[in-house]
């Protein structure tokens, strides 16, 4: 389609690079324009520098690419940040000041409180606080998704939060491999195995579901008002982070009414026409043993969140088990229905 | 050693009853002198039916004992048993009523009054409920061990619930593939996957702890008071189940008070002297991303219980990390030890 | 579409019955109308009998289906069979007598000089053979797809043979867990692990060969005349047997000409058409590390065997790495492919 | 023990390194007094230095040993070298043409004609090959062991090329992950999948059993005659490299003559008494599922070789399957059984 948006894919090369360059093919609104990578990378095509991990073919328009370096000088309206955060802190800015719409996969800026922090179905009202932004008159913006645990715990706390409050969020999650990019976790330390430690994960799910849980006042987020402790823990799968979560509401709810709120949660209309929203935005096992990363991980074609073993707690209100897709809801599908989401409103026309 | 103890293994074939032969092979004071199994394997030497699956030889004296049914028309003192909980309800009662101390593996009677629910490092005055066993006058007994994520749990809660009380323990469990015993869990649902649930699991791990960390008073046990919330998880691991662990105490404990009373706790000296007794009952690890199942589980020859990471919790008061052995000091290791406890006490002698 | 032909399946609980569910489904030709599995299952419907293990859920229609007994007397023309071939022998022949066409993934009649043993792009003048079965007067026939292994063994070979002859291949194969079923090879045997043993599987990859690339003359087939050793290994991969590969030609040919004939085989067009023949039929990598269970398993749908590191022996001619999708291209996609071809010739018709 | 030798580990920080110095821990003969590592490592203990991958604790009064640079001017008579083959190159030259005895792992050297390729139970004779190294009147001198591939192979070879000589040998390995170090394979790479390509792995097991198996011949190895063909896997098993063979003999045996072959190999009697040999060099397995790498590969504390699957090929004369422990017998244990047979012999005295 002629009238599709560039955009461009900075760290292309990476594992989530290559989720965004999988996850955009036959995009029905964007059309990649530009690649690019570190310098070393720079010059190549796309299938000479990009070890492709994903089990489809790299789309062949893309492999002949040739990969730019990552400075504000490329051909494109919307740019898809994969770098790590310790590059993304300058990089993401300067393509900002530069004009360009940032959408981060990165933890660099999420907690800056005029960067939205989002999840189209759960707090689209946040992307209005790019309208803080110094670079917001020049048509420049950052906007970030969240963590990939904290996507699929918050999806799932929403509707509790909304029907029952939330007063404090037990997590213990399992993590899969490919939440470590590539080439990530050593197989000696993954096959047979358990790491009980993720740096700088337990802080950022400890911290970011209060950002995403917030209300809008005035133009900035106020933090909801509950604690999260979490313990991260690496296991032996490549796909699909699950979370055994432990829940004390505001009010007494009961498992029941737990699933129905999970079930009947509205996703807003706008956000459910989205191109990338699965059309069941979290789903209900009720079964004893689901979910199961192997098995679940691609519903809604790894956008779909899954909840399963709803249950009371002695100690608190009510116990369940979430799975979510890390790659791609948790990072990739996130980021490209978030530039979904700005592209459907109006804050793109009103800022260019 | 001709004033060796002769035992059985009843239920010898299977997982646990493997990990029995191994562990007694060579023992001080015990002698294998009868192994026992299902009707169709009555008859047959030990190497025919049991398909050996630990990696080392089955000892040449044991491969061929003739296996006979589970009766109690045997040649020793103490069974240890690795029967299934729906069979060693009946039969576990009547080897106790025909005079056998009864050493088990298996959950039916460890909730029961007058059974000792055992870990000699941690409650072993419990012992004396045996003396309200009604066969006890006749030399019948029955002792047990707990669940195999119960006795790391209450390993490491033990020393805290000494110096500090507790009131509430958040668990979640991820559990080795051997706790399923053999053939066990099949391979599809293993492999690159996590099984969020296992059938009886979280009740055990609720009910137990309150048992073992109870008070005798008047003969009886005492529950402890606290609560326990358990979310159990089967992972792609051989041996060692990983237990993240969130506490409440009584009064205020900082991590580091923490580590300390699990380092200082003292074993009495008649356990530590125990022949199958650790060196070290607990080791506390202080570096990041330790205990590992795979790289950690054998310490002090799987009878070792490991602890690590612990840090504060934004919930409870403090978190850690937990590692056990399941099917050592979870399963035939720790009944091997309850029976040197049994042997090393005044109870056997004033029961025969 | 009403003309649909109506099929059934028989076995269809088990792991290749769920392939067969899964890939009937919306198939342009076949509608299953009929589901039968063991007695114990009758009555039951598909949803309640099945325990269900592929990625997407099992299609709405199918999980209503009540489940019926194994024998000759559903409403259907096309039986699919994934009965374990001690079964398979009688069940199939009263199916095959009572009318019905069988389409089998069992290796009961797979040397049976009447039945056509089957890979649509490699021999599909051998379903000729049917016109010589007893039943075939009355409408009854029997078809079969070869082992898993042996697919995509004898894909690969087929070009090689036509094109420089065949004396000796010499195959090692490294075979995924689902081939054996559900539940199948138990996770304490598989994980971190190889076992170099599947029963019966060397005997089928060194006999099927010869009568797949044998001649039809005079209605019978003529067996090829080469020689196959072949050594059998379950690892710990999901989906997708992989081969390692020797051959000794007719006459001498470089890896470059065994490149070539594998990627200038001619598949007939008439089978290019069929809705289940993929695209390609042979995939060859140039790559070094190619192909790879995990990563390559479902090109074409599943139904492309891949071919890499072609390169020349020093004992025999040309070496090279094969691999196939065992459930998908080694059983239900195979088998129909093989419905396809005999509804798209004109056996159908004439022995109707 | 006072007369105790004093060693020195080349790379003491790598995974090969750790084998070496948990192996030479409580050796009779030898005592570790150095060990060195990279620039970036050295002034640091051993304990900051090295990431400790194995399940014992490191040695405590190695923990504290301060690392040095790896340069020849260390405190001890051997050197233990596990460098990789672009160092060693250089590296290990260097330390023999300054008097040390370099035991080494690398395959830097072990085509160099003068350079010794030694299994002790397989051809000790070619020890005699340092004495013509230049080095060697001032008592320096290399020695090597062979690939860790390759020792299982010609560990079983061996005594077939006695007992019925030897025309052709096509093996397919499949190949543990510590065979590539650390942090070597990334895990997503290796869980659920095989890669079939270890970079320059076949190249070493087609050339080092020829020289291994060749005689001496007037101070020089005259190379054994019969061809190898290699296909190597990496499969995602933690330690044991498991080998399909298929062996072509000079005169035709069938596999109970090839069985006792192995059974009956008689081990010198000097190599049988070394500390490090195991009581048995090979095991023969006769049940049909056995070596495997997961139960098997401890066997002799990882020094014994296993062979199983002893059966006919329709192609050759014989196949079977051998097991063995890449880093212990393929690696740092090899090593030390060598240099225990150098200092065993007259070399080193007839050297200094």
């Amino acid at each position: 389609m002629d009238i599709a948006v560039k955009v461009g894919i900075l760290g292309a090369t990476g594992a989530v690079g290559q989720r965004f360059v999988q996850l955009l093919e036959g995009h029905p609104w964007f059309k990649i324009a530009e690649l690019t990578a570190s310098d070393r990378s720079a010059g190549r095509t796309y299938e000479e520098a990009a070890k492709w991990q994903l089990d489809r073919d790299v789309p062949p328009a893309i492999s002949r690419l040739v990969i730019k370096p990552t400075v504000p000088d490329i051909n494109c309206r919307i740019v898809f940040s994969s770098l790590p955060a310790s590059e993304a802190v300058d990089v993401e800015a300067r393509f900002a000041e530069a004009g360009y719409v940032v959408v981060s996969n990165s933890s660099a800026f999420r907690m800056d409180p005029s960067v939205p922090l989002l999840i189209p179905e759960v707090n689209p009202d946040h992307l209005e606080l790019v309208r803080g932004q110094s670079t917001f008159a020049s048509g420049g913006m950052i906007v970030t998704n969240p963590n990939c645990s904290t996507v699929g715990l918050v999806s799932a706390l929403k509707p509790l939060h909304d029907a029952f409050g939330l007063q404090a969020v037990q997590v213990t999650t399992m993590q899969a491999l490919s939440g470590a990019g590539y080439p990530g976790v050593p197989s000696l330390d993954a096959v047979a195995n358990v790491i009980p430690f993720i740096s700088g994960e337990e802080e950022k799910l400890e911290a970011e579901p209060l950002k995403l849980l917030g209300s809008i006042d005035d133009g900035e987020v106020k933090q909801a008002a509950f604690r999260v402790s979490a313990q991260c823990n690496r296991v032996p799968v490549i796909d699909g982070h699950l979370l055994c979560v432990s829940t004390k509401f505001g009010r007494r709810a009961a498992p029941g009414e737990v699933a129905e709120a999970l079930r009947s949660y509205v996703v807003p209309e706008s956000v459910r026409r989205l191109p990338s929203a699965p059309a069941e935005f979290i789903h209900v096992f009720d079964d004893d043993d689901s979910p199961q990363p192997r098995r679940h991980v691609d519903l809604g074609e790894g956008m779909t969140v899954s909840v399963g073993r709803i249950r009371s707690c002695p100690i608190n209100d009510v116990r369940f088990v979430v799975l979510v897709h890390n790659t791609v809801r948790g990072a990739a599908g996130g980021a490209i229905l978030n530039a979904e989401l700005l592209s459907a409103s109006g804050v793109l026309r009103s800022a260019s």
